[in-house]
């Protein structure tokens, strides 16, 4: 762990630097809004400086100061999703160091702030190391944020609850229209994103009050993908349901560890995760080939990190706490680490934070654990739903229906 | 036209029935409680009965009776999406006919209401001609039902505004997502609905309010797709934007006529229409290849037809108010007739109802006028905004951005 090597913490004043650096959420922008209205309120922090573009604007020393934004920009930027800095998947090499550090030091950034996943945890970590080998003092502190929820030592990502609300609805509601009318499309796919993690994949469950209910089966990451099983389970709901609502995460791999999507591969990214399209695609055409059952899919895509609409309003607290703790613990002379959310006991729902070290985050993955999985591997297990229904905000809407007494 | 040959209107009680057809939407249920509500306050109106499956439930016998629904279930019925009765594709064979009838005459059913498209009007047509030659006195009336706003003779549809107010807000919202990581996948395709007409794949310029605003591209199946064309104007956009936003409707056609999707085709439904899959995909493809961008595509699929959480207050309060006058024209002795909806003049939008004969409604489209397509051929004028901004309820939310003011 590197500690401060000259200047005691909270004494001498100095700039603060924000970026937002991977797959941008819903309520990313809460965390850069708690961030600044919390370092406005700090007598050692002078400057607020933005970094556009995360790691790519230090290189390139695309700087902007947020003093001089309205100051009624922040409630609205609160509620408007994305990454209002804008966003990147670099990968520093070594060589981007010397440069990182010489934008910091020209602008005399002695508090960087970096909202991110576990790329960009690897990002800050390299980034603190090289400060400390420079001698040059500097708090690098990471804001945790995916969709995926697969960072390690935190009980949950911002961005994760939003998200996870919008499958959850978009997972009922979808349904809704298959169960109008069964025969017409009786296997509908749900493909939604999760890059290794089944996080998102299992929050599509979080609706469901009973077994008939969708989602009827969920395909996860974690479990390898089996055609005869999966051409048999959906034979198993379709005679016992009359259709069948799959979901299923964007990068499901068969028995040879093969992705299923990889026919649609469309190369990799700077941090070498290959890029996936068509697992619901190559479903779809797996259930009308192999059982002549008419199948179609919904791919909600970005629109499922990026829905506004369907914020969770815990979600988006929790973001802008963890951007307003990021700044405390950064002036208190913290560095190098990650804030993270720890759930406080008890029956009422509610998070105080803590912090890990980042080395413990980079390139590290938490995967949706066995205990959340069911013995099928087709679903959740009732532990899930009392970890992730706080999570999604207020209760979803019961859909209701008709008792249909026959004349 | 047929009129009631036997009994003067408004005076003998009778039962009603009500189905529900076609593909379901966020607020048609709406239209059956509007319906019931108004039916229970009618005192020619002895039993209210529901047809499973519309016209299917007719033929098969299995109706039910909504008179011994909760009180209570009504209420949360009205936040459901989908077609609670169930819905169907059937089309009416002529040997069906005298069966349906039969089914009317054994239980009294002096009322039939058939809330759906134009398939259904189609339906609910010829079953009012069958009663007419049968000298059997029913009341056919019709709910207008449609995401894709193509019916003729109504200003709009039921179920549009909510569908359109989705496209609206998951367009600004994935958009958003490519703004912020722009060079990561700069082409986006949306795929919305539409089987012909355009109507949906407008509504995703709802919420752009400047040139470099998404959608900047949207492809209506009311022009032909010419490829040259497409990746041209691809390289424009991305040239002076830098990413490109693409809404694309599900069922375009080249210069030749063939739909662009014709390589996914599942068949066709009961109607003859061509159910086509994978028209986002092949246009994801024809980016990568030819212009070697990275690009892929999002597809909500039924959801936007179904998404209770983006519901347009207005379109669900039309659907209930549809559904009411249906049941107040059919008592006042109308029949073959559809509900329709009329805008007021004036500068604030409201509408009444009137009423079109199902002759001129059935198996007929109106397609999105030249009107409310720019000269490109690939935006909406502002006539457009005009006419479809008071149907999607509230105002769309404002996604600010920051000035951004460099160091």
């Amino acid at each position: 762990m590197y500690s401060r090597a000259i200047t005691p913490s909270g004494q001498r004043k100095g700039n603060l630097l924000i970026g937002q650096s991977g797959g941008a959420t819903a309520v990313i922008n809460a965390s850069l809004v708690g961030a600044v209205i919390e370092a406005e309120r700090q007598q050692q922090i002078n400057d607020i400086y933005g970094a556009l573009h995360g790691i790519e604007g230090v290189l390139k020393r695309q700087i902007v100061d947020l003093r001089r934004e309205s100051a009624e920009i922040w409630d609205d930027l609160l509620l408007t999703p994305s990454a209002a800095l804008g966003s990147c998947r670099y990968k520093l090499q070594p060589d981007d160091l010397p440069r990182a550090l010489e934008t910091l030091r020209s602008l005399d950034v002695r508090y960087f702030l970096y909202i991110g996943g576990n790329d960009s945890a690897d990002t800050a970590h390299h980034l603190a190391l090289a400060a400390q080998e420079a001698s040059y003092d500097l708090s690098v502190i990471c804001i945790p944020k995916t969709i995926d929820n697969d960072l390690p030592l935190t009980d949950h990502c911002p961005g994760y609850g939003s998200a996870a609300r919008f499958i959850a609805l978009a997972t009922m509601d979808s349904a809704m229209n298959t169960m109008s009318i069964p025969h017409h499309f009786p296997v509908k796919i749900i493909e939604v994103m999760g890059r290794d993690a089944g996080w998102l994949a299992a929050a599509s469950a979080l609706g469901k009050e009973r077994p008939e209910d969708a989602p009827h089966l969920i395909y996860f990451p974690e479990r390898r993908f089996n055609r005869e099983r999966f051409l048999n389970e959906i034979c198993e709901v379709y005679d016992a349901v009359g259709y069948v609502v799959v979901v299923v995460a964007e990068t499901i791999r068969d028995e040879q560890g093969q992705p299923l999507g990889a026919s649609g591969a469309q190369g990799a990214d700077a941090f070498a995760h290959p890029l996936l399209s068509g697992t619901a695609q190559q479903l779809v055409e797996l259930v009308n080939t192999k059982l002549g059952l008419r199948a179609r899919f919904d791919k909600p895509g970005d629109l499922q990190r990026m829905a506004s609409f369907a914020v969770s309003i815990t979600d988006r607290d929790e973001a802008y706490f963890a951007g307003q703790m990021a700044v405390r613990y950064a002036v208190r002379g913290a560095s190098d680490k990650m804030v993270t959310l720890v759930r406080r006991p008890g029956k009422e729902y509610s998070c105080a934070t803590s912090q890990a070290d980042l080395s413990a985050i980079a390139n590290s993955q938490r995967l949706l654990p066995d205990a959340f999985i069911n013995e099928a591997g087709t679903g959740v297990t009732p532990a899930f739903y009392d970890y992730a229904l706080p999570l999604i905000g207020e209760p979803l809407p019961r859909h209701v229906r008709l008792k249909k007494v026959r004349v």
